[in-house]
């Protein structure tokens, strides 16, 4: 596995990027794939969202179970989007505004500038709403919505 | 990078995955993950999609421009799912069905028997349906369904 690219983003700290219930991504940037490489981008400005997949190069341990930042309970690595994982891939879900040679300039980002990419494909279709089930992510949504209510 | 389980799908070879425009992926079966790694898979239950992170184990070597099997015409890799991709990462959102212990029975399957992941992740939102541009893929649709209304 090699970087086929970096994100440049408006972030230069974790602290900076959203996290949690109710964050919003709405950081725009750029994915810089590699020149050698730009012939694989051919056609992509048709897709009007992308994957993208990427490393939290700096995560450094994983923890198998762990609080995530929407809950006050912990959950297993695999039901969460934490970045300390046992491989530290990420992926987000972007648009594409649209492409400048090698360069995509994508809107959704919420990784840190500098972030090796490892692969972009695109986003062909989506589960439907009414299918899609969230698990504790519904229930702390609810859970922890209420308690607010409550104290406020 | 190491794998933290094994697909356990129907597929034996490649030419048995359902393939192109209108391929239906309802296979099961399931995500077989390290038992050390058990853990991680606490509450994953509550979640009815997963994104499952894998590796092309059977590719070789990658070509930036192909033809993929929904067209006549070749397309960069980066809009295409095409295995033969510079880091041979694959990724499949499939239904999950039931947990037993390490193992996730899931439906949707477009793998090989004892391909080795990555990740696995929850599924947590979708891009809207009208939201969706889904580029040359759409277009050949559109293209190759009507050159075979004309042929028949």
């Amino acid at each position: 596995m090699r970087p086929i690219g970096f994100v440049r983003s408006p972030f230069t700290e974790t602290a900076q990027i959203p996290k949690g219930l109710g964050a919003s991504h709405a950081a725009e940037g750029v994915l810089e794939i590699l020149p050698e490489l730009e012939p694989g981008l051919l056609d992509i400005e048709g897709f009007s969202h992308l994957i993208v997949i990427w490393v939290f190069h700096e995560s450094r341990s994983y923890e198998l179970v762990g609080k995530p930042p929407t809950d006050d309970r912990p959950h297993g690595v695999f039901a969460t989007r934490s970045p300390r994982r046992p491989n530290p891939i990420g992926l987000t879900v972007v648009e594409l505004l649209r492409r400048d040679g090698a360069g995509l300039h994508v809107r959704g980002l919420d990784m840190l500038d500098g972030t090796p990419i490892l692969d972009v494909k695109p986003y062909l279709s989506s589960v439907p709403a009414d299918e899609l089930r969230r698990g504790w992510l519904a229930e702390a949504k609810a859970r922890l919505g209420s308690e607010r209510r409550e104290r406020g």
